[in-house]
């Protein structure tokens, strides 16, 4: 089945797909994926009228306009029918696209010598076997494409075979969530002891506040971790001292744990890259970067059994991720976000819940599908490049702030129950069990903070389509 | 000198005083004070030009007015030379009311019974003699009433017989401080205990947040402390069942040190209050209740030697007490406290600095300038009632809404001072200090949050005169 949906799609370009027929099949489809969207789908009253591949198209295409015309205003050309671009045929030049980028930072990592010494360093001690900077580029890019494909064969999947893209996407998501660990550690213990430093009113991190964790990616696996919190600016009185002593303790807990387990995770990581496994996933990346499987028949979910390779429009797919994501930011305490000061986040700083705590559950889900959302914008952008020769229009700066919001929830509150966590650690002194408690409400108002900054620039944003 | 002072100022009505002379005098003053508030205070050209009372009044009142016209809106009534009232026979008729206050809690914290077991419990440790809510309520009165005098006292000091008010004021301070201590432990143990409660996700408490010290003083003295931490919602594992513990064990250490100083200032406030040295204060209050110490002679600041009693406007002063107020606020990092989540109270959480906070000393200064501002309007809003009836008028909300931010700015300060204390106790077990600590920095983000709250409220203030 695999190998004959891969030889079904083929790598035709824009031409071969946008003459199919069955677009008025297409445009049925659309309208019950996105039932609230119908506005202006007038095409949609006959669902088997054999109309040309041509029409079908302006149908979908008005009807996707229509219903986001108050929004879409920055991309200005609503495609009502003009461009060919958004079709099945973009979605495979993106997965192409990115699968070739998987490949060439699988490339990087192993010129960059990781993989040989995937046996030598590993679980014994925090041994500090900090990855060359190359590398940990390599493996970013790495787990970067992993998570754009693996998106889009979530959103677009009705698009494509639906066996293979089944087997894929959980092989995507073991790969970049295996590699994602050790970076993760790493810019945790980094924001923990940058809040650590900046509690103690130390100038020795001179940013107030440790930013994404993109950015500070390559600082957190070079930098070298203080072994003790800068000497006070004045001299300290006995009892008052031994609170620095605690501050500097709960560091140097939080370094050896969260050292012991980013060692643990590159080992996992270099194990898993040296794996049959993944060589199964490379393999298959390697056939996605020259021929995207495309679904050959029509959709089940409409019972037609029209057999042909279909030309389908992205946008309904697109817009149906926005939809998830719009209705899973409805659902979240927006208003208690965008009012200062609500104390919220620490509601359950002492109570004996998980660490994880349940209220940031639905935030996560938002960040995941603001993210799918993002990837599903960056496959039609393609195709609109591909149209009207604009890609850099797609990036909306409010999207990208509110995915940082996001992702600083996540980090803070990751952070925030590791340093909770650390707190159980037996025989610790009180003094460092007192900084894991300061340490541990300062990063639970970060989750705070970041609520409040995610519904603010979520507020200031006009939703659109490309 | 006293003595006579007290004769010379007389019971007189708002005419014995209106009618008198050396209105221009009182012009020049007022410009000297009010520098910045010249506007169109037309009279004070010629300072000794010798017109008559009316004149005088009618000048300064349309100085005043003319300078605050802009925020002036809703008293309605610039009393341009109409209202004789605003002159130091009003500020007469307040402190007489003050004082009369004062007497009247006087007698109804003996008459609770309170004063008699004075010499019997005390410091045999936390004997939990709660005073029965009648007293609570007498005694704060009793503060209100000595603040009251001692800060019209500082600010229409020129006024007022100086010898006798340099002796009065740091007596009533001395008592309004004693006094208060009880209180303040008492609703420090219970935000601190309502801090935990929030914390550990319980319903116990049913406010989200306590309210401020003024509503939450009858319950804070009844309340039965818990002795344990309310049982947690679903069953909890060993390792998270210790941090509840961490948190009863916490509330039950807080309640032990508060408690002990509650119960110590408690007794030196019994003490205080059957001390001669309360007796003298009591005796002054009971004379001023009859008749108040007006300065005599004209101020000494002119240099002018004119012996008579002068009828002073109250308005320069009490403008420039609001002045005061308003360069303190404009010292204060408004525009930091203003973006939400500035993370700036937290900043020396750690740090081996001494428990009240540097930054916090500012905030405190404003609390006390705006007190002063407050009773300055109460003093000039009995004047101005007396003449037009609109008692209820001055009470500005917003300004009553920057003074409550400014009291829970200093309970939270002060409660962050009581957790980060408690946590110094040797020989405390970790799971303790671990709830200490993130109570510290739970009070501490109460700093922050009432900061903003006050910016908040501030900034939509237009200050007025009444």
């Amino acid at each position: 089945m695999g190998g004959g949906a891969r030889a079904g799609a083929g790598t035709g370009g824009a031409g071969a797909h946008a003459g199919a027929g069955t677009g008025s099949a297409h445009a049925g489809a659309r309208t019950s994926d996105a039932g609230t969207h119908t506005g202006t789908a007038t095409t949609s009253g006959n669902p088997h009228a054999g109309a040309g591949a041509g029409s079908a198209h302006a149908g979908a295409g008005t009807g996707g306009a229509g219903a986001h015309a108050g929004a879409a205003t920055t991309s200005g050309n609503p495609h009502t029918g003009t461009g060919a671009g958004a079709d099945a045929n973009a979605l495979a030049d993106y997965l192409r696209a990115q699968a070739t980028e998987f490949l060439r930072a699988l490339r990087r990592h192993r010129e960059s010598g990781a993989g040989a010494g995937a046996s030598g360093p590993g679980a014994g001690g925090p041994g500090r076997t900090a990855p060359p900077a190359d590398d940990v580029d390599a493996v970013r890019a790495l787990r970067r494409a992993a998570r754009r494909i693996s998106g889009t064969l979530h959103t677009f999947q009705p698009l494509l075979d639906a066996s293979w893209a089944e087997e894929m996407r959980p092989e995507l998501a073991w790969l970049s969530g295996t590699l994602a660990l050790e970076h993760a550690y790493a810019s945790r213990l980094e924001r923990l002891l940058q809040a650590l430093h900046r509690l103690s009113g130390s100038a020795a991190f001179p940013a107030p506040r440790p930013v994404g964790r993109t950015t500070a990616a390559t600082t957190a696996t070079t930098a070298t971790v203080p072994t003790g919190v800068p000497a006070p600016a004045r001299p300290a009185s006995p009892d008052r001292g031994s609170l620095t002593v605690g501050a500097a303790k709960a560091g140097a807990l939080l370094d050896r744990q969260l050292t012991l387990a980013r060692t643990r995770a590159h080992s996992t990581a270099l194990q898993a890259l040296g794996s049959s496994r993944f060589h199964a996933v490379a393999d298959k990346v390697a056939l996605l970067a020259s021929e995207v499987p495309l679904r050959v028949t029509a959709r089940p979910n409409r019972g037609a059994t029209a057999p042909e390779t279909t030309p389908c429009d992205l946008r309904p797919l697109a817009a149906a991720a926005e939809e998830r994501l719009a209705d899973a930011v409805t659902a979240l305490p927006l208003v208690a976000a965008g009012s200062p000061y609500n104390a919220q986040a620490l509601v359950h700083g002492l109570s004996p819940d998980p660490a994880p705590h349940p209220q940031d559950a639905p935030w996560h889900q938002v960040r995941l599908l603001l993210r799918l959302h993002r990837y599903a914008l960056e496959a039609l952008a393609g195709a609109d490049a591909a149209d009207a020769g604009d890609p850099g229009d797609v990036v909306d700066v409010r999207l990208l702030a509110a995915g940082e919001a996001l992702d600083r929830h996540r980090d803070a509150s990751e952070a925030a129950a590791a340093a909770a966590q650390a707190a159980r650690t037996p025989r610790i002194a009180p003094a460092t069990a007192y900084a894991l408690g300061v340490l541990h409400a300062d990063q639970r108002h970060e989750v705070e903070a970041a609520r409040y900054a995610f519904q603010h620039s979520w507020r200031k944003e006009p939703i659109r389509l490309p």
